[in-house]
């Protein structure tokens, strides 16, 4: 038995290329006791990948020259050597990006197929529903009336955010990167505002203007000089929510930019990063509000789905560059 | 009547100079109903007061251009047009840069001479030793065994920090300007370490020393490079307090300096701004307790004293350049 996986050719300097990654086929072995085989089906595309291609410390391991990158996988049991999991069940885990892997059944966690859908489980009912979740009311306490403003708005999480700030009865300014994913904020998902970003020396001006309130809860996950602007604007008692930095993961070091300490004494703000594990305890309980919400219509889930492992590596630099909207997800195989 | 006080005579551009500060003498009208005439006995010098002088947006206003510069005193009621305050009594009030004034008994808190002499009232009983309180017991809930590390070590807030940190069993660790602040830190005021921070490419590498086990909490008053070193040793769930920015205060436009909010995501880490004035409920209490700790022997006050309210200006411009230790007063007149 064999399997296609990608691996890491190369470390990425700057923005990643495709010479970076190699796809493998290699034999796999068969599941061992208290294991199973799994077939997967989505594989989740983040940011925080970025982070692990590099060999510098972070919260978590780098990935190896020649490992199989990492990354979840929803997919279904073909094979199981654990009484807890029967082939054909649906499952999510730590697979990498592989289309087929071997992983101890207790790393699986089953999926409910009458309340999620596969790809949802990678997306708005995990690990990306609960960072928004936990970042927007857990870190920034947001209350009705407040403006709530999200860097790298479009994306999976920050798509989120935006829309659970509405429910929470928050004004939502989103900042993002082309006019068209800023109409698709404002029509489609409900954002109050959505400010386009560039290096214009007017963007500092229309995300003001976008904000005549100022800004009570900022939710980061670009960093930068969108995070500046934003830092200048600040309301008394503002709450900032660090949750990516994407705009200085593809650089060799950091960039240098102002200093400003000074306006967080002045505003008594508080500026917090935070990781979704932070919250393990409470994910339970948080993924049946979440389930609760795309019930109701609340939240709308938006996904782009690029077709084929082997066409893994080209997404992920297309989703770093931020050309999609919503959750970026590779398909490895039929449903 | 007259009586002389320092005002703004230009607005300082970078380190302030004399020039940019004029002593007048002119006539002061008796107090009016309800007003107290106050001899002052001691001027509190604190850094706040130089972003009082530019003309930019901050949490209070700006000195105008020919009045008095801001400032605690500490003095005595010479005469009283309202029935709770008496001639001879004991009174700390924002009366600024001035040798006499007039204010409304309202604003005037009367000292008790039984439990504070008046020159604490301005340091470690007064604004200074609830900066300290407030910022590490409420911004950073220190826990024991925890390294906490200040910048502006020997400063009156700095060094008040210091001590409470020890009396919480926390590992203490200062950074200063010089090896006899640095001596002083250890050996008088029970630091456990001293680093001095110049320009020197090795000060990094001898924070970290000090540091060996990681920084858990820190306290925040210079800012700049300073700060950048220390938040690449934050520990997991540190907590920063930006309690000021003195590096940044005379400089024009603010500083660039390399971008980390990152290290915040690895860390979970929190900064916080804060100001003393949050806190005003609980003043009373903190008060009691630094009172307690004071009368213990478990604080120590240090005190540099200048004379006349005529030095004010030079005084002030040494305070800026941390040659002191302890809190900085410039006396007014005999107690």
């Amino acid at each position: 038995m064999s399997h296609r996986k990608i691996v890491l050719a190369a470390r990425p300097r700057g923005m990643p290329r495709l010479s970076d990654f190699e796809l493998v086929t290699s034999p796999l072995a068969p599941p061992g006791p208290g294991e199973c085989l799994v077939r997967g089906i989505y594989l989740s595309l983040d940011p925080y990948m970025r982070g692990r291609m590099d060999d510098r410390k972070s919260y978590a391991e780098s990935v190896r020259l020649g490992q199989v990158l990492v990354g979840q996988v929803a997919g279904r049991v073909v094979v199981s050597s654990h009484p807890s999991l029967q082939p054909g069940d649906p499952v999510v885990g730590d697979l990498g990006w592989q289309d087929q892997a071997v992983a101890p059944a207790e790393s699986l966690t089953r999926v409910d197929p009458g309340r999620e859908s596969l790809s949802t489980t990678l997306g708005i009912l995990g690990m990306t529903g609960l960072t928004a979740y936990f970042g927007l009311l857990h870190v920034c306490q947001p209350q009705a009336g407040e403006t709530v403003v999200i860097s790298g708005a479009a994306g999976a999480v920050g798509s989120t955010v935006g829309q659970i700030a509405r429910i929470m009865g928050c004004r939502v300014v989103g900042v993002t990167g082309s006019q068209a994913k800023a109409r698709t904020l404002r029509e489609q998902m409900g954002f109050d505002e959505a400010v386009v970003w560039g290096s214009q020396p007017e963007d500092p001006d229309r995300l003001a203007s976008a904000c005549p309130d100022g800004i009570d809860v900022y939710f980061d996950n670009l960093g930068g000089s969108v995070t500046d602007a934003v830092v200048a604007l600040l309301n008394l008692k503002a709450r900032v929510a660090v949750c990516g930095q994407s705009s200085q993961y593809n650089l060799d070091r950091p960039a240098q930019g102002p200093r400003w300490l000074r306006n967080l004494i002045i505003k008594r703000a508080k500026v917090q990063g935070f990781l979704v594990w932070d919250f393990v305890a409470e994910h339970a309980q948080a993924l049946r509000q979440l389930q609760d919400w795309l019930g109701a219509g609340k939240l709308r889930n938006r996904e782009h789905v690029v077709e084929g492992i082997e066409n893994a590596p080209g997404a992920f630099i297309e989703m770093l560059e931020g050309r999609h909207l919503g959750k970026y997800l590779v398909k490895l195989s039929p449903e």
